[in-house]
């Protein structure tokens, strides 16, 4: 129908006739004259009409759908703001496609309208420029990185989404079997099992961009369904995956950004990662390393410190900043996560002063280096609890006092992670990653699990967690002797992943993985810090479909053909 | 680790020091000299071995994957038929990277192993060079068909695979909530709503490769999950649809196969392929068009033609072939597709035979106009039942006499289909396509629904429908209006759908799409005749994963949580 978009006339196109499709973006009525703004997904074209068509056009509201055809003429008092600034076009025949209601929610960027209202009319909600923005880009993004491994010889292949619920990791999302009565499929929380059996079958590069599912207890960042760029490859190192990612990444800032990353990526071990930054996803766009203590304080008398296994802390530049109310809010994040308690000595106007000053002695309190205005965190207790805390601790002072540059873009890679974590209720080990993980050694799994190391990768970007990857089992006994170290019986480990383990006997090659998830790189590319930004229709956190109203109740004949009864 | 891959050295590689990984595909121990065919993704490369690693070697068995360090050399005896015939390599360096048991099936394109075999291990079968070709074809007809559609500047935007079940239309998968007790998400059939209100949003142009569930009884060629590619796009008609659909194909079949497919296709009425072909998707690679007799038999005495509104026939050139069991056969198949009887009359040696042939006169005969070896079937009844079941015979004497060109790729597009069917049993009109389809005219929905045609159109090739599309309705009152003619009553359409029909209010432009069949395509280009072939981990027509063994039994637990019960 049309013969432009709405960004494309410019002063080269004057006397051309043209038609034109689009929004209604504003009707102004100058008593002689009329003037819209018609708007497409691309931009705006001013539009003006004659005498003849005034009484027509003065019937257009906002968001009406229409059609024109009109002359291209130059513009009297241009816009610099916009691409078309320079012209408009004086319409000789306007069409009406569709009227518009006065919408429920006003279409702007000014976000001061509830999110669940927008949730539920979010055909409107999309309509903002700022949300078609983020959807564009995660088009780009898409585009961007399946470039890179088209090249480099992966297939773009797909695997099930009805499949077998295999209890080891989070919730499943079940699927009532309809033909096989009291059986169930399961949606599945990654496509694990099946990239490795494309590795089993000689293919050797697989990628798919698919929805993986978890019912979990939502925190505000996930979402019942979730997108992921999932990859595996064979007869690669982890340096060579890795390197690769690194490839994938670049292109995408490039194409999509049109900013140079840096690569490689900086390497970190897991153990420096807790150590110093008190996270396994480290934000390493601003320094304030957590710094031991322990020995600094072996030989004080302070009460709060005795028979403290390991003290550490964090020293920040605005003593000032923290006023008595402040730091109560840093004690309670401290207490949320497991640390035993917030202690700070501050140098201010040259005077000491703070919890723990009390019990120093000047020598002491000198000794600790303070420069004026500078406040140092304490935290005593075990290494796990007292890292934990001072990384939450860390990121909260790092927001309060401003230090995050927010046009870095930091990765990193952290490495090196344990293969297994004791979980002291259940009394077994758990993988860290997930079962399929290879150990740096079998020796290790075999004879010393609790410190064997993993090899695992995650990368990290500005404090989040984009992606987490591992070489993985190839051989037969190593994955036997994993799921035994897991703590399953034989009987289980055949009853639940027989199959696989069986799989692994006959040539299977050396391979290994990543999955990036597509929903967090669009959220840190774009700059939001709301996942259902960037999702076209997510879900609440309580994961539901406003718009849908999904889930919902279904017809009682539905579930007696599935063989199933709602029971409270 | 590796230096190339195993397709890829030839003499030009001579001396050079290489590493290769791969599959021992065959090991040959001729007494004094070792050899090895090396088997990855991409080819196979010869490898031999010196004195010193004889007896290293001699452990190679099948499918034990290997990586080997050695010299490129000349070739003693050539073999023209691979890539890298001209050289071998000889190896310094042997490294068992991991053993093979015996498979339970063997990996070869004879395909005489029961496919349920197969499909159990289907890792194993995935192996087969036929397979990975249907599954690399694949991949590249994603890329090529993806191509067009970005060049076009279509978005690749997601929608949820946890919806809501809108029971109109084939049975949903459900997914019980355990969140609201009682409450269900449902696995789309399709993204019909949520591609129509990117439309709304103003997005003009979206597609995405999605999957697509419906929980049917299963044909052969039909699965419980489904991949398709999805299209919509604003302010276009039917006629630019239609022809972005013939540039996406053109440049898939150009890009996968070298082929150049003639555009644009053939259009064809619907009602004139159910006429000629007695089908809504005709195979267009062979002639034999369904005539119409019932003039010619309105003056004769046959008893079997006596009362009947409609009487056709189709002939073929090979009366011969025809025996009294082929023709039992027929019969057979015309009446499973509800044709009353099936008569033919041949000419044959001269003389005419079949079994109506006493009740005509020699004239009478003789101005049916058979050349010798014809054979005319003729199928009295209904026109709809008639032409149904010639469409059937006509499909089948085409295979039985061998008159479809299997190099053929015959497109084309049926077009005018009739808006509604109406349910004698339901004792309602059902959408033929669905209700979101657009009427050629809303007085004609208003007036008469049972004549009035849809804007829809399907793109068939060689008998198969590859897809289906239409222009939908964008105004919310004929959206209601074909609701309300489908039998629904306000209060079912606010309930079901209301969100849908509110949405179109508010500034819907004209829009429409289509929706490919993503397996059917690989399947037709691939030239197999089995969907199960060009998916990856395929579903019996028992809906079951036979690897997976999915659906299965869950843990009680599960079931609690979900506040769900089995019911017999």
């Amino acid at each position: 129908m049309r013969t432009h978009y709405n960004h494309e006339l410019t002063i080269k196109n004057v006397g051309e006739n043209v038609v034109l499709n689009g929004w209604v973006a504003k009707a102004r009525n100058l008593g002689s004259l009329m003037f819209v703004d018609l708007r497409d997904r691309f931009g705006i074209t001013q539009l003006t009409f004659p005498d003849t068509l005034f009484a027509e056009a003065n019937k257009l509201k906002n968001e009406y759908v229409i059609e024109v055809k009109g002359k291209v003429i130059e513009r009297q008092s241009k816009n610099k703001n916009i691409s078309t600034g320079d012209i408009e076009v004086l319409v000789s025949e306007l069409n009406i496609l569709n009227t518009a209601s006065q919408p429920p929610i006003i279409i702007s960027d000014d976000e001061n309208i509830l999110e669940e209202t927008r949730l539920k009319y979010r055909y409107l909600d999309l309509r903002r420029p700022k949300v078609q923005s983020y959807l564009l880009k995660r088009h780009e993004i898409i585009q961007a990185a399946r470039e890179v491994l088209v090249k480099e010889g992966f297939y773009e292949l797909e695997t099930p989404i009805l499949g077998r619920s295999t209890p080891e990791g989070a919730r499943d999302y079940l699927v009532p079997s309809r033909i096989h009565e009291g059986q169930f499929y399961a949606l599945p929380q990654s496509p694990q099992m099946y990239k490795q059996l494309f590795m089993v079958a000689g293919f050797e590069k697989y990628f798919q961009f698919t929805k993986c599912f978890r019912d979990e207890d939502l925190r505000a960042d996930r979402q019942p369904e979730f997108s992921q760029i999932d990859i595996e490859a064979s007869f690669l190192s982890e340096v060579e995956i890795q390197t690769l990612i690194e490839k994938l990444l670049k292109n995408t800032f490039k194409k999509v950004l049109d900013l140079d990353i840096k690569v490689p990526f900086e390497r970190m071990e897991y153990s420096d990662a807790i150590k110093f930054y008190g996270s396994d996803k480290p934000d390493t766009r601003f320094e304030m390393l957590i710094k031991d203590y322990t020995k600094t304080f072996s030989e004080t008398n302070v009460p709060l410190f005795e028979n403290e296994e390991y003290i550490a802390g964090i020293s920040a530049n605005d003593a000032k900043y923290y006023t008595r109310k402040k730091i109560d809010e840093l004690t309670h994040l401290v207490k949320k996560n497991h640390g035993k308690a917030l202690a700070f000595i501050k140098l201010q106007d040259g005077e000491f002063a703070g919890s723990i000053v009390k019990n120093l002695t000047s020598e002491e309190l000198l000794s600790l280096g303070l420069k004026e205005n500078e406040i140092l965190f304490l935290v005593p207790g075990d290494f796990s609890n007292v890292s934990n805390s001072l990384g939450a601790l860390r990121n909260q002072v790092a927001r309060d006092l401003n230090l995050i540059d927010s046009n870095k873009f930091n990765f990193l890679w952290v490495i090196n992670w344990p293969l297994l974590e004791y979980d002291e209720e259940a009394k077994r080990f758990f993988a860290m990653h997930h079962p399929f993980t290879a150990p740096n050694s079998i020796d290790a799994l075999r004879n010393d699990p609790k410190n064997a190391l993993a090899r695992a990768y995650d990368v990290v970007l500005n404090g989040y967690e984009l992606g987490g990857g591992s070489i993985r089992i190839h051989n037969k006994e190593m994955q036997d002797l994993m799921f035994k170290t897991l703590g399953f019986t034989d009987e289980e480990i055949k009853q639940r992943f027989g199959f696989f383990v069986n799989a692994l006997q006959y040539g299977t090659p050396p391979h290994g993985g990543i999955a990036l998830g597509l929903d967090r790189l669009v959220m840190l590319m774009t700059k939001t810090d709301n996942i259902r930004d960037v999702i076209a229709f997510p879900k609440t956190q309580n994961a539901r479909d406003l718009m849908m109203e999904a889930p919902n109740f279904v017809e009682e004949e539905q579930l007696v053909e599935l063989s199933i009864k709602v029971s409270k």
